[in-house]
């Protein structure tokens, strides 16, 4: 079934250097309009009005975390390690290429508005009537389903999940590396290729040399530099947040009977909750970005505002608050309306940690969605550990946060109407 | 006029690590809604469907050529070398900022069908009624003609033009170094601050301090490699050559009189050739691939397949020619049309060649539009010469070539219909 | 008395791209032979035995130590701020430069067998009558003394002291980016351009602006991971040991009356501990191997077989001992000289944390001989705290040492003695 | 025979990142004393006089021609090419890892003043009593001869030898890219992973995929920029020639019956031309720079002055003359000695190009001692030609020479006499 290409096929890749194609199946993936479609879909969301560098698409993400997957795979048949389930080569190879393949423009801002899951989408995508579905099924019928299942972490031999969705899987090594490549920081740097070859398939699951620990220690660290410096920098959380208040606004309006000059399609069924596989993937950031700019002529002088801020990068300020009681809250908030904002969409309080991100998180935590395998150590005597176990340095940072609260809105009114504006909150937003 | 903000501000870069800003009129700049506008103009076109990684922006080049014109003036005032014209700086950074604003969506292509000009875009968004024009009327009132004559080459000190547009300007060594790192390759990549180092204003010009002459080699070597390698890829060369076929046939289908089912005014008007300045600042890359996604579903087939194939990357197929006389052509183009294919639309012969871009061309051709620079050594009796008078090897890659022409047709019509097509071409397109 | 250099010269480094040389004082003082003599000594002693890389000298650390204090003081002049005092930039280069040039070969083990200090050397040299001295006194006669007092940290203006001994100086900074280069480690590199930036003179202090305490944490990670990924490697402590068990019985036999075929002064003199400057300065890392190569051959059986092992790179194995109690300690003695080997040359124990190092350590801990200044902070109030108080992760790794026992020996004896090896024994030193 | 080891071992590398170690034999000849030897010669000799990071020695350049071999024929095995002889890889392996092993101190100036030869000292090593000819003979029998014929150039099978011999050869793409590391300089790297994947055996030889043209322009335009910025430089010339003087001095010295404070045996031998195998294995740099050292307090002025000019890096001076004709050199030649200087060891021509190295050289030249095979392309007609019949740019710098001839000397005595020195020569001298 699996059908090996004549020869073998590059991608010029600027963190792996090359992503090599082997397989026929994989090559036919990335060649339909479903893989393609992620062209149009930032890796990093809106991270690229902070940094200008992160304008990577989840494209060439995708062709990462494959790579890394057929490295380590390649490692292991290199090395006839007999814990390794040979024949499951071309089931993880395309789980690791598929799994971004549902989301959907700005995905985490979108999800958290309408409430959809890209998993979810990525598996649609896979099941039902696409070109992926048809090269899939060319292996066996039921392999669209198996890499399904993969992705859905439901796959039966947990290994072939773990490569994938781990606490150190191909996907967090490739996003921490290309993230870092494209913003150009340095932090999320870390020796890939050490890695790669202290992993061990071992009792169906996959597990680090003990010799390898400061290498993923490195790891972790490069994890937790990169949270705090890209992945929760508050200018990208501002531009997150405008985006939410878009789609909010849009929405409200939609549901209130207004008419937009221009409502395309995939859009309207997302607020109406009724998209299809095929809308979907008609949703790219392409697509969004037309719609904002069209938005910033509407009538509704909200909507118009935020889509303006959000296309000229005019975004929302940001100040921290120690301690956000009601309070102050509600002080803030009477205060806005006082001078004709609208608290609703002008003012939003933030904690970054509020996302379901940590450095490192060995232990499952009750009622948690999707815990991820934690990272083991195989020692000289074939036993296993828990990495911050035996990790000092993973210990002190497991369970570290240093969130704060950030309050974010337009600065604008509050210059032009300061002298309507208390001293003390003056004070707070440093108008003085 | 001239202010200096309280603190510099720093843009993190991959490539130049920081870009400095440290003047309110820069920083003011950056922040107008036309500059940003260039995050949804890609700064290589289409060859990110070559290069995955080349998704870079025209902001990031922009704000690239301004850091290396900053970073030359410095050096220039650092030395107190008294043929720099000190007065010029700002003039200079404001020009290197935005000698790209003018830049469409997918530019070259787009300025071959519709035969508009970025330049005098650029001019336009600079003089006419805009956030920028206002930033810059702020320094003086004759401020935006002075940046617009250095970005037309008009202005009376040639050293300032030089700085952005000279065989060995900001410009060329920005995108030969940003482009190589978004692509992933280091072919483009030379010693930049040495280069730095070595320039020196001289009676007017810039020149280069002899002991320099191996770095700039350097220079001219890489972008050599950059040209065969990158930028006349023919794999970029297809999807450009479908793009130019979806606005040929836009155009043709609305002067026909056809109606679309979706027309974005600001594409209409390109047609029409009646753009307005405020027109053309709404289109960007995001507005051109919503275009084509609805395009793809038009009743016009040949519309429709070539926007299906831009979107989804299912470009044309190209075969070398070595020798493509009329004879030959004349009997493609009958086998094509004798199997249902328009050879307008699904035959083009190309020869990078043809492009402006050569590796390095020292002297003035007649009727050239416009020449650039010479790049000129200083050696240590002050004397100047072109550097092709001195190296060996620039002497020797001047002038050279390796075109080749290259015949671009859609493969699958060829393959359905085998049958009706003459040996001799099927030896030719490679059909047995 | 400063005298700028008519053209500022350049060196090319792999670590900073270009060191620049500004002042006739600075190119003289490189230029003295005491100076190029730091090119025979190793920057990271016997570690090229364990990273091949690691070949790099002083000369360039030297270099390179200068180049981020100009780099530093550089920022501070463009900035003009206020609390820096400009007259200490040629007192503060001079001493940055010259910080190590008292360094011996392989210091650190020297220092330990011979109780030498390399900075009172250092200040030897500088004071004394050498090349150095005159190049320093041709400023001001006043003028050795003061670089002196900068090596020796009792110069009046600690903020001078501070740049080039603290927890964060530019001796450290040099040498993690230095040492992670040349061995090949991506471990060591943290983003030296921010960390410049964010520095500000302060009331006789440097400090930290706080936005960048992410890049200080940043660096300290860094610093954790050298320490125990390069410094601390088992097999360079094994290479120390070995050098110093030559040393040790050189001077054994030395004062017991061998007579050495070959045995240079300078060596000779510093046994005897009668070393002037003039010896000092013939002691090199090429001396040191040029001696071990002939003592490889001396008839004293312990001497030769040593000298040969460090030559050959046939070091001792270790064994990692959770528990080093003297019993064990004892049987394993009594073991050793049961089958003819030297307990007191071929085993010893190590604890790598005996090391004066650490990752951060922000308290002046009693009778220390040198406590560093803590890393502090600025926030926008003008208060000022040590790191530590501000960010969990540098609390967390303050302190933290994964230091184990080992014990390291020569493995040859063992396995050839193999049957008088009690079971316990053998068990420890995995020879069954 | 060949025996795998149980667990590959790596080095860590910062040119190939990590090092592979796969056969007991090879680790086993890494080990011996012959081998670690090379730690104590420099890969780039005096350049370190130049480059200060070039501290790098052979020892790292072996390794790494080694990993660069065993990369080739991994791809070889991989994809399975018939025409690669698979039995070969041990020994092509080994003579990888040894061509270089019989290298002494400083060794191409030491073999034009000895008429030594490295390449017959290398075979020696292999063949005669050694720790190397006892790890390869256990191999087989006849395994030295076999190592030694393939450095020798006379193995049976040509495919072997051009390995680490011909003109794009392991040995050439090692060094390039790691003396680019160490010196610091981007002017040596090339794409490495590409050109070993376009790399095929066929018919006896290595020939290169057509499509991978361009990146063999890019790695012969490397070399070039290498060979013009580092390996010729002026400084390291210097350095050379002085080198080259203490040799020529000391031998005349000693056949002259001078007496030496100190003359090392295996130094003594080498001027006799008497040495054996185990007195060149204890010549290395450390040796020399102690004789150095030592010879800079001899009572001969003219060696002591050289050594010390070597020892503290104070070179010969140089000038540019077009056209050195024999009345010129009369003329220096006589004021030289006019003022007490040597012309016999003050003066001395360079024309860089003499040495044995060009960029590239295609064809044969009669009476040539080692001619190099040239670089051949296979087309998609499994057609071979030499690269420059396709190649514009490298038939334009094959032949290429840009050498001028460098007059060296010592400046100090002509600046103390200046006014016994014509006018005409003052001003060849730049004294004015």
């Amino acid at each position: 079934m699996k059908q090996p290409l004549t020869e073998e096929k590059v991608f010029k890749d600027p963190v792996h250097n090359y992503i090599y194609v082997q397989d026929q199946t994989i090559w036919d993936l990335i060649n339909t309009k479903e893989f393609q479609r992620l062209r149009r879909i930032r890796q990093l969301g809106t991270s690229y009005l902070t940094f200008h560098g992160a304008e990577h698409s989840r494209f060439s993400h995708s062709l990462g975390v494959y790579e890394i997957t057929r490295k380590i795979i390649s490692q292991f048949e290199r090395n006839g390690y007999p814990d390794w389930p040979a024949e499951e080569k071309l089931v993880s190879l395309c789980a690791a290429l598929l799994h971004d393949v549902g989301h959907g423009p700005f995905s985490h801002s979108l999800e958290e508005v309408f409430d959809t899951d890209h998993e979810q989408w990525t598996c649609k995508i896979i099941l039902e009537d696409t070109e992926i579905n048809r090269v899939l099924r060319s292996v066996s019928e039921q392999f669209p389903e198996q890499v399904a299942a993969v992705i859905q972490k439901t796959y039966p031999k947990p290994i072939v999940v773990s490569l994938i969705s781990s606490q150190m899987d191909a996907d967090r090594m490739d996003y921490l590396l290309r993230d870092a490549y494209f913003t150009g920081v340095n932090y999320g740097t870390f020796d890939l290729e050490r890695i790669l070859r202290v992993l061990r398939p071992y009792k169906g699951k996959i597990v680090v040399k003990e010799s390898g620990m400061h290498a993923v220690e490195h790891y972790l660290m490069s994890r937790y530099q990169m949270y705090w410096q890209i992945y929760f920098h508050p200018v990208t959380r501002s531009s997150e947040i405008i985006l939410r208040q878009i789609f909010r606004r849009a929405q409200e309006l939609y549901v209130g009977g207004y008419v937009f000059d221009w409502m395309p399609t995939p859009i309207m069924r997302l607020i109406q909750n009724t998209m299809t596989v095929q809308d979907y993937l008609k949703l790219d950031e392409a697509l969004v970005q037309t719609a904002f700019t069209q938005w910033s002529e509407e009538s509704d002088l909200i909507l118009n505002d935020l889509c303006s801020r959000f296309m000229n990068r005019q975004l929302y300020k940001y100040i921290t608050i120690d301690n956000p009681d009601e309070a102050l809250l509600n002080e803030i908030s009477d205060c806005f309306s006082s001078i004709g904002m609208n608290p609703e969409y002008h003012m939003e309080i933030d904690y970054p940690f509020d996302l379901p991100y940590d450095v490192y998180r060995p232990d499952k935590k009750e009622g948690e969605k999707k815990e991820k395998a934690p990272i083991l150590l195989l020692d000289g005597q074939d036993e296993i550990s828990e990495i911050s176990a035996k990790s000092d340095i993973v210990r002190s940072i497991t369970g570290l946060h240093q969130g704060q609260y950030h309050l974010y809105y337009p600065e604008e009114p509050l210059k032009k109407n300061i002298h309507s504006i208390p001293d003390s909150l003056k004070k707070i937003f440093k108008l003085d």
